[in-house]
């Protein structure tokens, strides 16, 4: 049985999706100077953490453009511990399982506190079982920069894998023999962290041609011999898939996008990189080009899919904050049309507009979700940390229409539950669950319901749903848990919506 | 004669040209917010003034990339007037005599203060002779980013003029048809200030593909029917000047950046717009081609007589802070190797490296020079401010070489004086005077002295110079001056190393 959570005690407490307006400043960092005869080049990481020095309880920040081909927070983590650090507190923007030697870090207290906005693999595991000694502190991709913006998460040293560099600190992820396309992630780190370390394998002549991080913010340029790579990008699926369950739902998903009028010239969306969200654009696809629509963005993280989509002209940009296959790498270094952009113009919920404000459609997954329609993205039926919001929580407030597609049953468990594990994204900001049985609508959307039932689509209650989903499954039994609390979860405002617990492991 | 100045009375007095490293942090503007369904478009100024407000005494700042073609300042500042505004503060990055209309509101307190780079025309004739209340206070380019940056120049409101915007406030400098080129130096104040008011003519469909200043920091799009004449852009001639003595002294100058050694692939410059200055760059042209040498970059206000070098493939790059011509403007809307920069990586002394301390070379001018090699660009011989710093003190303290090009001799009286009407630019960063007797060295500069003699270049020392200037001309007049001070020149570190007094004016 979930536990009862009072969220004040870790901040605080979430009160809707828009009732936390900003009443901070920005971050003030100091302000730097560098003498014209100064050199920024090193060609050490142990040389930067005897010169800032980098010493214990530092806050150190890497970015995910590398995914699960990423080597350098490993390297950085390394030289850590082989200097006796401990108390390191790692903001790190996503965690894979490449990252596993973390958890030894995490055993010997080199890394005590963990900022992320995605885990999965053996960082993920260990954190459920409390390895670590602190609960990992979980935001949003947009909460991560407005985190960072706002002071909230301050960084002493950001660490900036950066495929190319010249000397000077001029940076960019597309070029070179590691290219990984866009650096967003990283922009609000280099913006306002203490001090700034871009690593690279590939040095060119000073200026460099495109910057997507200027020299302004940037005090040293490490040339390692591999900083990451670059096929780790593609962690997973990125092809449509050919699963004839998802397929319907991702029909279904595109004819409710097609019947709530939102999908014509300037369609702006959003959707993941898994095989099932890219059935949506799939359908989508064919909608546009039989009826010669031609969106304003796709957004996110781009996949060669919504790239292919480009190319057609079914789309006049694409809006990158990271790319998740070589073909979206790419494209970002080659077309004009596609444009990189930092996390805080991605996602932030407190800046003068964040992108996902424009965004008419966005496809979302879902773990599992409630009948208020909050959904669960963090943790799985198992109770252990498996994902987070990455820019789940951020699209799902800034979009028109935001729809979550799941398979209703999966692993034989419903999706649909009275409590879920983890609350992630605040249902008041879910308009549609789409799962093979068909559509249940927010009951806050009376004017998608009415066109739904006017294009005749198959709609339920999602307490009918929920009904029907144990009629086929059973009423799954709730996960056992422990009192420890192991993460929490921070909305993109900076409140608390919710934390996970430890599992209770049977041995 | 010159007054004795008490500079402590204005600030914290010049030290040195690196001698006042930073002590601050960051400006911490307000944390904004917008609601997904915000609207930021406007049709008028008058719903921004209603909206904001703007009220008495707010600094409210402009970029001049359109220099004498703009007309933002003057219809902001009619409308200010007519709703009886008082005690405004305008932070207006340089002032052209197009700003004439604002003389009237120096003289009916809509206007009190008014913070600038350079300026001519009516505006500095009326702030020489004391119309406006409190003395202006005149910058580098790269002071007033650092100025804004660092909070010294707060901006309640800051008015961008945007050739293209799209309605979220994502803006360039470089399409429509009033396109006038780069922004750059805007960007400090779409970054810094509490609001940000985007004006343009030209709006087009979301998402802008080529964004110089970002959505996320502009407020307001307010559409208007115009914001300049791009013709206004060129100011004076950008031609390579035909002056028999110019061109020997260019000529000179292209000899003493040869014999410097610096002349080799990689050479970075940066050269003004004047018809002297691109002689400079005419000669250097000729030896790079007699000897294939390709530099890295030409930095500054960029004319089509750099364009052209870029075309050649005489420079890989130009950085670009503004465009001096609509070639300019042209060239960095096509050419990927033409990138345009803001004030603050242009020319900030407190970031982690501005582009100028890159630079192999300047060459600049000056009204009037003394024998410690300090220069007047604020004034004329006849204490009438007729200038301004612009990016003088920035590029010399940034270039390895700062050469001074200038007439010995010009308007019957001697360029070089015991003591100047205004310190613009300190010595220590001025390494040679040429003119069209020969060169003067800075002793500083032991290793010039050496490289020059080994080419047999006409050298002398500046007190030889200055002795044959006065054999010729006469020892000037000085120059009656009242205890008013006008104006306070803030060295780009925010020291003060000069004030500015009223003349005399003989009626």
């Amino acid at each position: 049985m979930k536990n009862q959570v009072n969220l004040s005690a870790f901040g605080s407490a979430f009160k809707g999706a828009f009732a936390t307006p900003p009443t901070s400043n920005r971050c003030a960092p100091k302000v730097k100077c560098r003498l014209p005869s100064d050199s920024k080049l090193r060609d050490n990481l142990e040389a930067i953490f005897d010169e800032l020095p980098i010493t214990n309880g530092m806050t150190l920040s890497f970015h995910h453009h590398f995914r699960n081909g990423d080597s350098l927070v490993n390297q950085v983590l390394d030289i850590a511990a082989r200097r006796g650090l401990k108390q390191l507190r790692i903001a790190l923007s996503s965690v894979f399982p490449v990252h596993a030697p973390m958890v030894e870090h995490f055993k010997n207290q080199t890394v005590t506190h963990l900022d992320t906005d995605y885990m999965s693999g053996p960082v993920a595991e260990a954190v459920s079982l409390g390895v670590l000694a602190n609960p990992v502190m979980m935001r949003t991709h947009g909460g991560r920069a407005r985190a960072i913006e706002c002071g909230d998460l301050h960084i002493d040293v950001a660490f900036i894998a950066a495929p190319t560099a010249d000397a000077y600190g001029n940076l960019n992820g597309t070029e070179g023999p590691t290219a990984c396309g866009s650096l967003g992630y990283a922009f609000p780190d280099a913006e306002y962290a203490d001090k700034v370390v871009a690593v690279t394998d590939t040095l060119v002549a000073y200026p460099l041609q495109k910057i997507s991080i200027p020299q302004t913010r940037v005090d040293y340029v490490v040339t390692l011999p591999s900083i990451g790579d670059p096929k780790g990008i593609v962690s997973g699926t990125t092809k449509v898939t050919k699963d004839p369950v998802q397929l319907r739902i991702a029909s279904l998903a595109a004819q409710a996008i097609e019947a709530s009028g939102l999908l014509k010239n300037g369609f702006a969306f959003q959707t993941g990189a898994g095989g099932a969200s890219l059935a949506v654009a799939h359908y989508l696809r064919k909608v546009m080009k039989a009826q010669s629509i031609v969106g304003s963005f796709a957004l996110g993280g781009i996949t060669g899919y919504l790239v292919s989509m480009l190319e057609e002209g079914l789309f006049e940009r694409l809006i990158d904050v990271q790319g998740f296959d070589l073909d979206a790498v790419r494209s970002l270094q080659t077309n004009p049309n596609h444009l990189e952009v930092g996390a805080a113009m991605y996602a932030s919920p407190f800046n003068s507009g964040s992108v996902v404000n424009q965004l008419d459609c966005v496809v979302l997954g879902a773990t599992e979700m409630d009948t208020q329609f909050n959904v669960n993205v963090v943790t799985g039926s198992n109770g252990f940390i498996m994902g987070g919001s990455g820019g789940h929580s951020d699209a799902a407030a800034g979009a028109k229409l935001t729809i979550v597609t799941a398979n209703l049953i999966r692993g034989r468990l419903p999706i649909l539950r009275d409590e879920i594990v983890t609350i992630t994204t605040p249902g008041e900001t879910v308009d549609v669950l789409v799962t093979e049985y068909g559509l249940a609508v927010n009951p806050r959307r009376t004017d998608l319901i009415e066109r739904f039932s006017a294009c005749g689509l198959p709609m339920m209650t999602i307490d009918e749903m929920k009904t029907l989903a144990e009629d086929i499954a059973g009423v799954p039994e709730p996960i056992a848990m422990t009192d420890k609390v192991v993460a929490v979860v921070e909305y993109r405002d900076g409140s608390i919506i919710d934390v996970v617990y430890k599992p209770e492991v049977k041995i």
